[in-house]
């Protein structure tokens, strides 16, 4: 297989039509086996608004009680992610949407309560990559939606976990690169400046980052993922603007180990 | 391949949690290929009136327009789709939920205005039978929502219909019987005796029973869909109660051609 491209798209392309639309005839026309992860941007909290569902969040986390996971169920499993296969069919790209129950391709366990208790919340233990496999050696794109499953019940995941573990699982057999789509240039060396993107990060000046306190906040998270990823055979991670993977421009951030 | 059977079922299951977990129960441990469609029961129109979106129909069929065509991919393919889709996976059944968008598998036409505009409303033009295979051969369970799609554009689609084109796909190369599941025992020759179940009707026979009025009304579209199955090399047709079905006991129709 060809190297492996695993994308994430959050809130910034999919909360407006036209930037989403962009971005799937961009990730339509790139070449070789790819997948697409997206989260559920801000349709989810105005839907619950609608509906009188209160809105619980922790640390930007989103609680997921039973009425919460309906509406996630609905608006990221039905809504955005028929409305992203049906666009990329228009555009010649054999989309197929799924959760991570969905050909029992993503587990996860529900994570247990400690201080909080997230609800309906899933943290992934074992991605499928042989069946995300046969979809792609039979031509078709997997999209990926933020649920997965544990035997049966769904759960709420972090789109930027589901992209990470996915590149990781294909990344013991396959060569793979993880892009994440970003609402900044990249890892930026000043906060308030968008020409400050640093183009390349490795395992030690990831470190020297955060000793000196310029990667913080949340950006951490989000490169610790990244870094866990190049770390266990991801041959590289890209953040920063969509606009800028695809078309040899420069304005990202490459992660390498 | 062994003989295939695709199993339709409607709201006087979707609609009640016990009954549609029985239900579950039952098709997961049907032996050999199977196909789920499943439409959308009360759900949609109980989400429709809390949004304040108004229901339209027009003898019988949902007029679909934009906000309701938003409804029906979050209530078909984000919450019915994978409730069923997980608790199936639960049960040792290897579920994969779809539209026809999904891997392009069942393309439509949006039905033309000539008296009525029913909206966003498909008329089955193809369904991609050895797409839906690739699922079954690798050991999945197709489940499909009554979403089909026309380049991209998503459209609603009658599930009855969505049943017998797949079983009319599959039939021109396989074995296939197809099932309805229905709140009667089957064709009734008394409409009030449940017991009056007519247990088998060929062409001859349903003309007959046409001529006569003993099938009429919402029964007449019903058994020409079974007819036209029968006709193009599904093997048979069976209409009555799921809990029959798979159990050798008697209490439904079955069509033959």
């Amino acid at each position: 297989m060809e190297t492996l491209k695993v994308i994430k798209i959050g809130g910034n392309i999919i909360d407006n039509p036209k930037t989403l639309d962009k971005f799937l005839d961009t990730f339509s026309k790139i070449a070789g086996p790819k997948i697409l992860v997206h989260g559920g941007g801000k349709i989810a909290s105005e839907l619950a608004k609608k509906m009188g569902i209160p809105v619980k969040m922790n640390e930007g986390r989103r609680i997921t009680d039973k009425p919460t996971l309906d509406i996630i169920c609905m608006v990221y499993a039905g809504k955005i992610n028929k409305t992203i296969v049906a666009k990329l069919q228009s555009k010649q790209c054999n989309a197929i949407g799924l959760t991570g129950a969905d050909g029992n391709t993503i587990e996860a366990t529900k994570r247990p309560i400690k201080t909080i208790d997230y609800g309906y919340v899933g943290d992934i233990s074992k991605v499928n990559v042989d069946t995300i496999k046969e979809f792609i050696v039979t031509g078709k794109t997997p999209v990926f939606c933020a649920i997965t499953h544990e035997k049966g019940q769904l759960l709420n995941t972090n789109a930027d976990t589901i992209a990470s573990e996915i590149a990781i699982g294909f990344a013991k057999k396959h060569s793979v690169e993880l892009y994440y789509c970003f609402e900044k240039s990249g890892v930026l060396n000043d906060i308030n400046d968008e020409t400050s993107v640093i183009k390349k990060i490795d395992t030690d000046y990831y470190q020297k980052l955060v000793n000196s306190g310029i990667v913080a906040d949340g950006m951490l998270p989000k490169l610790n993922n990244c870094i866990n990823a190049v770390n266990q055979k991801v041959n590289k991670v890209c953040i920063g603007k969509s606009e800028n993977f695809f078309n040899d421009k420069e304005g990202y951030t490459t992660i390498i180990k």
